[in-house]
């Protein structure tokens, strides 16, 4: 270790303290791994600081000697992007300390939360108040806000409330010169210029660290209903959508499709799950409307008429529509069991893609015979988001390969040729996972290059050291 | 005129033929004033380019000769960010030749338009599928697409749909180095970095010219009910706000406020004016909620609720219901008539301003005092959109004062105050109308530095020649 890291160690320790910053490996390595287990990298230490103010002082600090820093959440990202490389020159930076409970503004619809604030934190919080946070995700339990934000995550509800970007009204982030954006009250209307706060959303932390948000909260879901159709192909799953948007409005909340090898794996996976619906169906769909108290009476008529609708113009072949909660939960058991039923039916490469909503079923059903010819022996399954154009598009391996070898041959050739055929339709080979370090080189290669320039010319001009976040997305 | 600048001229008729480039005073005279008659300029030329290649390859062109390129839509700007200064040198670049009939996707619910397409001519396409695009404001005859992305325009309707920038979908660009930023197909998902097109939406020209863009579209509204009542204070209107959300939820889409002064104005101004109830009261507000095809049957119910439990709840003095359509247009038509009205009573200084929501009522009752105190004899007016804290606080002049003088004299020092005062309490000096030339120098005095900054950095990056728009915004 040289002389000026240790300087610069020594100095963070004063700064933050014996609780806000350690260099001590046990302490730091569960943080130093992603939860998906892909990427490892070091650290020269880690801090967590307790206020915007140690994280500014300490962003000067790291300035001044030089460090680059990698700013992390609940590490429960997809892509790699909060994990350090394995130089070990960079500080990891945590911001779980800064967690203080939500303050709802229950009159307003707010919540101002620090960055380290957990996402089922502030669902209970808004819950106590008769108010719901529109998002969720399977990493509900140890996302944290400022993660969320700054990869501007998605889920099942973007359909209605959009994603991260759409509920962030007021921001606060450490820029990488050590000053402080402070625009935490939201106001509706303001036009002073472009709208800072969108750098920083989706810029996981090479723009700026974001150290607290006022988020925008909807009133609590006082009834749902959730219905399970099978349909004969993506393209009626599609037309089912259009109808559903027509019938029930801003009711329609989730509309998720899954092909029936899916709902297969998810019953070879957990023999207990049963599907609401009797029969061989090429798709599946799981729809779920809510209302809040005002809506809440007229839900369930308008749930039977969109199922009685549907049946009369041939959209569905079989529906049923969960009679209570303990239902509705079971019928979204089965979509959420689906990634860990593909996973144990072998090893898989997974894509987080999107395209336009109209041309999903167009891509899934020409991309999907593509993959499976070129790599014979693979299976190839897309699903998800429907209305928001996003496909979960699993490519499982063939039978008796090794895994790990597979993954990292054929795997990743058969990832490239998605992203080719995704970037060939006008997609996104990341709708919601970011970039991270996981696809930075494929960004770099299929990207549109003046939208490469833009966002480097970005970073360059507020980051000109590089020293946040180096190594991920740009 | 030098050899370099004829050298330009001469390239540019070339480049766009004699549709596309004019020198002729007469020809360029109504595009060199801005609307409100404010600011007047000079320009070595007007261009009128055909197509995004003609923006792109004239911005090239422009680049190589060092020409500035002041960009504009429909010339209905609030604050001459469309105005060129008055040294001549810069191209007046117009995109109302850019006006190809929008493409309506009537199942997607989009509509993808050419910067120059009027907002109105965008309205009648919408109607004519029975969809709408729910921004409107009084310019909309004139105001283009490109223009209303460039300012993030605002409108009656924000309460509920948002600002211009929660319709874009997608954008396309020119950006100040010549290259076309190209995202109008929209994704709804895409976590690629930071979204780009935040950039150009709000920065009025200086970072890029938009040439199209695909907008968001909602079903026809397929009934409205207008409400009128009369409150105590702008507490009670802020109160019965709340109520109103509260009961009418989604279909909540107006909420202004008025207070008598106002009212008595746009009687004296249009004697034919009839106030939907009797009596005096300190503050009127003009209720709208609308519903499409599905909610239409149950709207005249809600409207009655919100009615009936607002007077249960003594929220409100005394209020109407328009009987009909042409009722609902008279209740608008008292509230479109204030500005002029406002005049008619003598010069005024206007600032359009915004708090935070909840600190509306409060902000208005503590700076109508101090500056009627400071100036005496003036009388201060704050009504607007109260649902998204944007007021239009207007001070009207002493009586017998000379207009000219007192609005360069007293006026100015009045804008001032109103600035301060308005950034006191964290609010925006300008909420809707955008910084243009008109607010440029009160931004550099009274914007955060950090917020400053960051904006001159983004502008800097992307434009070092400082050619798109110069001496607008920062």
């Amino acid at each position: 270790m040289t002389q000026e890291r240790n300087t610069f160690i020594a100095a963070a320790q004063a700064l933050l303290g014996p609780k806000g910053f350690t260099t001590d490996a046990e302490t730091m390595a569960p943080w130093l791994t992603d939860w998906r287990g892909r990427f490892t990298g070091r650290a020269l230490g880690m801090a967590s600081p307790a206020s915007t103010e140690e994280v500014a002082a300490l962003v000067r600090l790291c300035r001044e000697h030089g460090v680059a820093i990698v700013p992390q959440g609940g590490n429960s990202g997809m892509s790699g992007g909060a994990t350090p490389d394995e130089s070990g020159e960079a500080l990891l930076l945590t911001l779980r300390r800064m967690n203080a409970s939500p303050r709802i503004d229950s009159e307003g619809r707010t919540a101002t939360c620090e960055a380290g604030v957990i996402l089922q934190v502030l669902h209970e919080a808004a819950e106590a108040q008769g108010l719901r946070f529109p998002l969720s995700l399977g990493g509900k339990g140890s996302a944290t806000i400022g993660g969320l934000i700054s990869t501007n995550a998605g889920g099942t509800q973007v359909l209605r409330h959009g994603s991260m970007r759409a509920l962030v009204l007021g921001l606060q982030a450490v820029l990488p010169d050590g000053q402080v954006l402070d625009q935490l009250t939201p106001l509706k209307k303001d036009n002073r210029g472009f709208d800072l706060k969108q750098l920083l959303i989706g810029s996981e932390g090479t723009l700026g660290i974001v150290t607290g948000a006022t988020l925008k909260l909807e009133p609590a879901v006082a009834a749902r209903s959730v219905l399970w159709a099978g349909v004969a192909s993506l393209r009626a799953a599609r037309a089912l959508l259009l109808h559903a948007e027509k019938i029930a409005g801003d009711a329609l909340e989730g509309f998720e499709v899954m092909p029936d090898h899916a709902i297969d794996a998810t019953r070879e996976y957990m023999p207990s799950i049963r599907t609401p619906i009797e029969g061989q169906h090429p798709w599946h769909v799981l729809i779920e409307l809510v209302a809040d108290a005002q809506g809440a009476e007229a839900l369930p008529a308008t749930a039977e008429r969109l199922l009685v609708t549907a049946f009369e113009q041939e959209l569905i072949a079989d529906a049923a529509i969960a009679a209570n909660e303990a239902q509705a939960d079971k019928f979204w058991q089965i979509r959420e069991t689906i990634p860990s039923a593909e996973r144990a039916r072998g090893p898989a490469v997974q894509h987080d893609i999107s395209v336009a909503v109209a041309k999903m079923p167009e891509f899934v059903e020409s991309a999907v015979p593509v993959i499976e010819a070129e790599w014979p022996g693979t299976r190839a399954v897309g699903f998800g988001h429907l209305g928001d154009g996003n496909i979960h598009f699993h490519v499982i391996a063939p039978d008796g390969v090794d895994p790990k070898a597979w993954q990292l041959g054929d795997g990743k050739a058969i990832s490239r040729r998605v992203h080719d055929l995704v970037t060939q339709a006008g997609g996104s080979i990341s709708a919601e996972h970011g970039i991270g370090q996981l696809k930075r080189d494929e960004l770099a290669r299929l990207g549109d290059p003046v939208a490469l320039g833009l966002l480097r010319a970005v970073k360059q001009a507020l980051d000109p050291q590089g020293l946040l976040n180096p190594g991920k997305l740009v």
